[in-house]
């Protein structure tokens, strides 16, 4: 058993879900509430969990998480949090489970709503406490299992994302034995997300060496273990590095991230098209390794290096060629959106909390080309 | 300024000196004991600090830590921290200032005496708790200000390796100004330390990948401007990439160090010859690289791409190359260690904590051998 101690404390192996009751006990929650959804339900691994707790059977589970976690979601979990006398959060599932999870443990300790804490006004600072979060991925990911943030669609549309070191869960249970089962889709999708959290991390100017050198060993990792996962979901051996990459890509995106999510939170909101923040992130990618060309050639030549790339070597070609070898889309327009969504999506990019940690700065006028381009 | 949120939150950067009044208040630190050196007030250094605070002139100031901090020293000063009324510690210097600092620390918050927490009898356990400290480092370094470790020469002589996570320090104020007038003798001998760190906790088997990616981070950064920094000590540029090298190279070793690090310990005891740690580790460095081959192909060449060295490199060449241009001694012998000597230090080395954790097994016949070859 890996045992990380940073700020979340990672219990990461094959078999670590079984440390789960010791986990509970350390952290004193005997009533938690289990934060899924009907996904992560069907694959089996909700009884898997539950399982591995005497009283397992018993506990109040909420599987109603939409595929991008809403304020009317995180609303009704907190009812049920409230209602079973709860005392602290299980996230089990992929970035939306767990981000749920995370905003009922913040409503939990601090009282709604959940705008009072929006980070683009400040709002992290009404923070008092956050109710304790075990978190369990079960893909390979979001790494929210050990990040500051979570992101949630409010009522009125925009989607925010939170972010405060008190956020950051207190255990993460890294099992990549729950992630044999994940189709190739969703290996690619969410191994892509990983991928362009090491990037962007990293491409990010706050100062933070230690992160990225965690980020770099992140991108190397899944750079290089993505497509044997996607090509057979169970070996053990690719999966374990998948599962290490991404969550070294959230320990990475303490520093931040770029331009990249500011253009998947903003396409990622449109109801009818519910497209994958994975896939969204590895469409998109290689427009924004273009636009960040020149800003830090150095960094660029250590990604290049990290991915097994001469030093000279085009990173954007190269995430293309991947996203085709995985099964990618090739760009936006075949994931559904058009010309004419592009003038909407504009001003969620400029707003999103990511955009202000890219290496080039971005306004409207380069988001709508930067969208025209990664149609 | 960086701002470093791990397990101790480190403010790095030119004039972080200047947040130590704030990071006092936030960890409602009124009293802190000084644990400091007569080579650091000699060099204007304390009183930079305490000038600082508004009361600095009248803070508690022991300055009598030894070149490797005794049991003896531990203990007058925290005789010191018990009669001025303390309620925390600054360690203010290289590695020995730092480490007395937090045996005082463990002293005041769990009680003596120190064998109590041998960590070799499993003693890290009955450690309950460790005043807060605060630590600055002098020297780049150690990397003592963010590790879980300090090394302490006991009363029958034994130089023992304390560890828990309750060492960490709460506070790390990594200041690169304090370095600017380090002599080069010592820029080369702690830039030397660094560097090892950063090589032993990446051969250490522990796995511990993010761990490892801060340590690739570091080396490649000391290797990069280590004879910068010993040609002109003010060089501001050189200066700060040490010292985050230092940092990053302890942020590394919770993954354990190895051979070099129980050779350096067992020959640093010699009370006659005073031998410095940096140096030490520097000298054996190359002796362990080639113990070593063969253990980790992989990780080798991940090492020699951080030092800007070709795949196959010799990792042991490039060390003695670079101990030569940095003026240190080509081997103990230099340092005035003679074969007979051998025999008194091998079961130290052997009995070293670090020695767990090296990647090839070393029994008392192997570190005769070691010693000789490193001679």
């Amino acid at each position: 058993m890996a045992v990380l101690s940073y700020l979340t404390t990672t219990q990461f192996d094959f078999g670590a879900v079984r440390l789960l009751p010791k986990e509970l006990e350390r952290l004193g929650m005997r009533r938690p509430l289990v934060a899924t959804d009907k996904g992560v339900r069907a694959a089996g691994l909700l009884d898997v969990v539950l399982g591995t707790l005497n009283d397992g059977a018993g506990l109040p589970v909420f599987d109603d998480t939409p595929p991008n976690p809403t304020e009317a979601a995180a609303l009704a979990a907190f009812e049920l949090y409230k209602s079973a006398g709860c005392d602290g959060v299980i996230g089990l599932g992929g970035g939306s489970a767990m981000d749920l999870g995370k905003a009922v443990a913040l409503l939990a300790g601090s009282g709604g709503p959940l705008e009072r804490f929006d980070p683009l006004l400040g709002g992290a600072r009404h923070i008092a406490n956050v109710a304790p979060i075990v978190a369990i991925p079960t893909t390979s990911g979001t790494g929210s299992e050990v990040s500051v943030g979570f992101v949630v669609v409010m009522a009125d549309g925009r989607k925010l994302t939170f972010a405060s070191p008190k956020m950051i869960p207190r255990v993460a249970i890294c099992d990549p034995e729950l992630t044999l089962g994940l189709p190739p889709a969703l290996t690619a999708a969410t191994g892509m997300d990983a991928v362009t959290h090491c990037i962007e991390a990293i491409l990010s100017p706050v100062v933070n060496p230690p992160a990225e050198g965690i980020g770099y060993d992140g991108l190397r990792r899944a750079w290089r273990y993505i497509e044997a996962a996607v090509r057979d979901g169970a070996d053990r051996e690719a999966r374990w590095h998948m599962m290490m990459a991404s969550t070294e890509g959230a320990m990475a995106f303490i520093k931040g991230l770029g331009a990249v999510h500011a253009m998947s939170h903003a396409a990622g909101r449109l109801p009818e098209l519910k497209l994958h923040h994975g896939t969204l992130n590895a469409v998109i990618l290689p427009t924004i390794l273009r636009f960040n060309e020149g800003t830090a050639p150095e960094k660029y030549e250590r990604l290049a290096e990290a991915m097994g790339l001469s030093k000279a070597a085009d990173l954007a070609d190269a995430v293309i060629a991947r996203n085709r070898a995985l099964g990618l889309p090739g760009g936006l327009a075949a994931m559904g959106i058009t010309e004419g969504m592009i003038a909407d999506l504009v001003p969620h990019a400029v707003a999103d909390l990511s955009t202000r940690t890219n290496p080039r700065p971005a306004d409207a006028a380069a988001y709508a080309d930067l969208f025209a381009a990664a149609l």
